[in-house]
């Protein structure tokens, strides 16, 4: 039995060498050019993998995303429809996906920017504050990450809701669930937060009609977004414009149709834009691959894979 | 009866209006300018008062102050001994206090400066991140606002521990309490938070020999401390003196030794430092308002006083 990672996007050595430290017994190979018999290559860890790979591999029993997102995986139209795809959602990325979403609410609720600002130009201003009981925030995409992101942010004393397909139940946190339910969710929230996975019925999403439904009547002034679910869902020339003319107060961005962000984008040099890059929950090696390792020797003993994916409904 | 408003560094109409509006019935007088009889006044809220205006209200029952911090009023040569001082601690001031602590935390933790300064130079950088569960979080000054700041960080990951007279209770935070526990709190402590009051023992206690006996082992790569609680409480020569070294990494200020800050202190543009201009827990007026109107009905009733002061101890 041999491990199979294909990263083609990330720096191989540091996965090779956690693996390594977590499970030496497992015989690892790397994609494309260490990849010995492709035989042997029963597993394999995957982020953004090119088409045709998976394929090639005769053998293969799984297939792991190395992110919460599986789109890519999804996407290539040679992906055998019999293997299994599971999705990394340890405690440790959730942990990372929360500090990020209560780090940048926070930055907004707190008008950090301005203050930024006024210390450039030593300026000592006491502006009016609100407090968080006073900026609605609300989360699209209600998985594991939304809803410790929701209770987060609803224990700083922020009034949250969430929106997903289905109705779901968290004590303090208001539920709204499909189309039917999305402008009255929109229509709540002064901080719009997108933690929502890749899928057809989410792709744009995050438009200029989506932006022009969201609250006005906030302590802000105005309505913010944070994406930090997947570049699809947002149209980047509309959050542009909204900017511009006033209809949406600032954007914090993790993710972006096409990564990394081109150099020609505007966003990067937006004055209401703070631009990550990709990093909002970011893959500890060691972690993610003693999951890896976890879920290869389940599958070994016939039990029960982890985070299973649904390919029809895309995550 | 009459109440009396002393902020001379604040816009006191503000706090004329926002009195009104929750308790018409009150008399409301303002120093300077609009005193009216003196002898009407029983009771007065302050911020920062000069000297010897206490002194000047002949009929004054109850002193209460406007923010946590009662080192001002206190430090009046003139202020009778016999006039109780109330400390206004409202949840929603000690939720904006939380609010400030965890912002700033996470802030240090993400590296968010760094990602800053990589958006200004367009440069996508996937850097190696650290988990909260790898920064420890150390607190000086456990009161109420001590305590929940604790809470708040812990509940997001971080392990934290908190320095105070006492030792304190606090599920999954470690407690360290005076003088011969300081050591081992700083060696324990990458992110160091003040939230202690100003009295002589605390004045300066954010010095160069602090700094040094801070964890050197963090994630980070080195100590990081954030001050919310008084000026005195730290050496700013110190602090930038241990910047310019090495010794620290970056400090996030609220409180200055002299406030506002001077136009030529080497802070305002000093790159590992981000300066706020003492609005960590801000006062929201009607909420304050309310506290002081429900304060003054209670004193008149003859019930006991919330929050007061240990004249002894200093806060």
């Amino acid at each position: 039995m041999a491990f199979l990672f294909i990263l083609p996007t990330w720096p191989v050595d540091v996965w090779t060498a956690a693996m390594k430290k977590v499970a030496p017994d497992i015989d690892v190979r790397v994609w494309p050019d260490r990849m010995g018999n492709v035989t042997d290559i029963e597993y394999c860890a995957a982020w953004l993998p090119p088409p045709d790979v998976v394929k090639s591999l005769p053998n293969l029993k799984v297939i792991m995303s190395l992110g919460a997102g599986v789109d890519a995986i999804l996407k290539d139209p040679t992906l055998p429809a019999s293997i299994p795809i599971v999705r990394v959602n340890d405690p440790d990325l959730t942990g990372r996906m929360t500090e990020y979403v209560v780090l940048h609410v926070l930055m907004h609720h707190r008008q950090q920017r301005r203050i930024d600002e006024n210390q450039k130009r030593k300026i000592w201003d006491s502006f009016p504050t609100h407090a968080a009981k006073d900026l609605r925030v609300g989360i699209m995409g209600m998985g594991v990450m939304g809803m410790d992101s929701a209770i987060k942010l609803r224990d700083i004393g922020f009034p949250v809701a969430g929106w997903s397909r289905s109705r779901k139940s968290v004590a303090g946190v208001e539920s709204f669930a499909g189309a039917d339910e999305f402008d009255a969710f929109l229509a709540r929230t002064d901080v719009l937060v997108s933690l929502l996975p890749a899928t057809p019925d989410t792709d744009g999403i995050i438009n200029r009609a989506t932006i022009r439904k969201l609250s006005r009547t906030g302590p802000l002034g105005g309505p913010v977004i944070i994406n930090a679910g997947r570049g699809r869902q947002q149209v980047e020339a509309d959050i542009i414009s909204a900017l511009d003319a006033g209809e949406l107060l600032a954007a914090t961005l993790d993710v972006f149709a096409t990564e990394p962000l081109q150099l020609d984008s505007p966003l990067w040099s937006h004055p209401k834009v703070t631009l990550t890059p990709h990093c909002a929950a970011d893959s500890d090696p060691e972690t993610i691959c003693a999951y890896v390792a976890g879920n290869i020797r389940r599958h070994q003993r016939g039990e029960k894979l982890d985070n299973l994916v649904d390919r029809n409904r895309g995550y």
